[in-house]
C-alpha cells in the first residue's frame, strides 16, 4: 500500500504512472540487485547502497556484524528501501520534454535485526537471489560466517511504484520540426566472465554464472 | 572531505577502500545519470531517485516546480545525494566471501534553489550532462519552459566515496578446492535507438545518440 509520506512528484505527467500492482513490485525487487538503504542519523539524511533480497512479503540487507549503520539501524529505526531501474533515454525534440524510462520502488517501514536462525534461512535466500544456483555449487557456510553476519529485515507493507514507459510528448510544433525522437534503451549488463587471478587452470565457469550472464547479456 | 557523519561500514576489508582523491569522485558524478537523494521528511528518511549532473563543486538536480520533493527540500533541508555504479559481481569459492565491486559516492549538504538566472545556466548543464551534444541538436528551451522548472544545487565540500575493486579473497582450504571464482562484469549499458511511433520517416537518428550508445554499448 502507498504510504502517507510520498511526494507528488512525478506523477505530473501521464507517462509517469504510480502502479499499485504488487506482482510488478516483486519483479524489479527481485531483478535489481542493489538497493539504496536511507536512514535518519542526527537528524541528518544518510544513502547507502546495499546488496538486497525479497524473501516473500520483507526485504532483507547483509552485512558485517561490525557494519556502524546496520548496528545503528537493527535497533529499529525508520528506514527507506528504494529501488531504481533506468531502462532508458527518452530522447525528445526539445530538452525540455526529454526524460528517462525507470522502475522505482520506495518502501518505507523498520529494519531489524534478525535472530541466529532466521538470519540463517535469510542468508541462503540472499545468496539465491544475487546469484541463482550458486549456493548448490559451494560449501555451506560455517557457524562462524553466519555469526559474523548481520541480517536485517523489513516488511514489505507500505511502498510505492512508479513506472516511467511513455515516449516523447512533444507538442506540435515540435513534431513539424527536424529533431529526432525516440527511446535509448538502458539495461544493467553482465560481461564474459574473468577467472580470479589464484583460480586453478581447467576450473570451467560454473552454471550460476553463465545463467546469470545469459538473462543479462 | 569526508564528513563527520560517516557509516564504517564497508571498510572492514581491504578491497573495500576509502578513496579520498576528487578526480575519481568527479569521474563517478559524470558517468552515472541517477542519484538517490536522501530527505528528511516527518522525521522519517526518504529516498528518492532523481537525474542529475555536476556543475564543477556543485551539484544539479531538476525537476518541475510542482514537485512536491523539490518544493519541500529547496528551503535549505539537510539532503544526501548518492550515486553508486555497480562495476561486477565477485564471485568467490563461498558464499561468504562473494561480494560486489562497486563506486558509491555519498556528498552531503544542503540543497538550495537556484534563481532565475543560474537555474537557467544550469538547465544547460544537465541537458549537456545526461546527453552530451543534444542540446545543439534542438531548440533552444523557451521562457516558459525554464519557469516550469526547478533547479536545486548541492556543493560538493562533504563527500565520502567508496570503491571496491578486488578479487575473491578466500581461505587456504576454498582455494584448495573444487569452486570456480572470478569476476562478473556489470554495467549499465546503451542498446539500439528505437524511433518514436510519431516520427517522421526519413529523420535520422543524431549525432548525440550515437555517440551516447557508443560509449555505453
Amino acid at each position: 500500500m502507498s504510504g502517507p509520506m510520498l511526494p507528488r512528484t512525478r506523477l505530473r505527467r501521464l507517462r509517469e504512472r504510480q502502479v499499485e500492482d504488487r506482482a510488478t513490485l516483486d519483479a524489479l525487487l527481485d531483478e535489481v540487485l542493489i538497493a539504496h538503504v536511507g536512514l535518519v542519523v542526527d537528524g541528518h539524511p544518510l544513502v547507502l547502497p546495499t546488496a538486497f533480497a525479497r524473501d516473500g512479503d520483507q526485504l532483507l540487507v547483509h552485512g558485517s556484524t561490525g557494519s556502524g549503520w546496520m548496528r545503528a539501524a537493527a535497533v529499529g529505526a525508520p528506514a527507506c528501501l528504494t529501488v531504481t531501474a533506468l531502462d532508458g533515454l527518452v530522447v525528445a525534440r526539445s530538452a525540455f520534454e526529454s526524460s528517462m524510462r525507470y522502475r522505482s520502488a520506495v518502501v518505507f517501514g523498520v529494519l531489524r535485526r534478525l535472530d541466529a536462525r532466521a538470519r540463517n534461512v535469510a542468508l541462503d535466500v540472499i545468496t539465491d537471489k544475487l546469484l541463482p544456483g550458486r549456493r548448490a555449487e559451494v560449501r555451506p557456510s560455517t557457524a562462524q560466517e553466519q555469526r559474523r553476519t548481520l541480517v536485517l529485515a523489513m516488511p514489505i507493507e507500505r511502498w510505492s511504484l512508479k513506472v516511467s514507459a511513455g515516449w516523447p510528448d512533444d507538442g506540435e510544433d515540435d513534431r513539424a520540426g527536424p529533431a529526432w525522437a525516440g527511446l535509448v534503451p538502458m539495461r544493467t549488463a553482465a560481461g564474459d566472465p574473468v577467472a580470479a587471478p589464484d583460480l586453478e587452470e581447467g576450473v570451467t565457469v560454473p552454471r550460476s554464472v553463465r545463467a546469470f550472464i545469459e538473462a543479462r547479456a
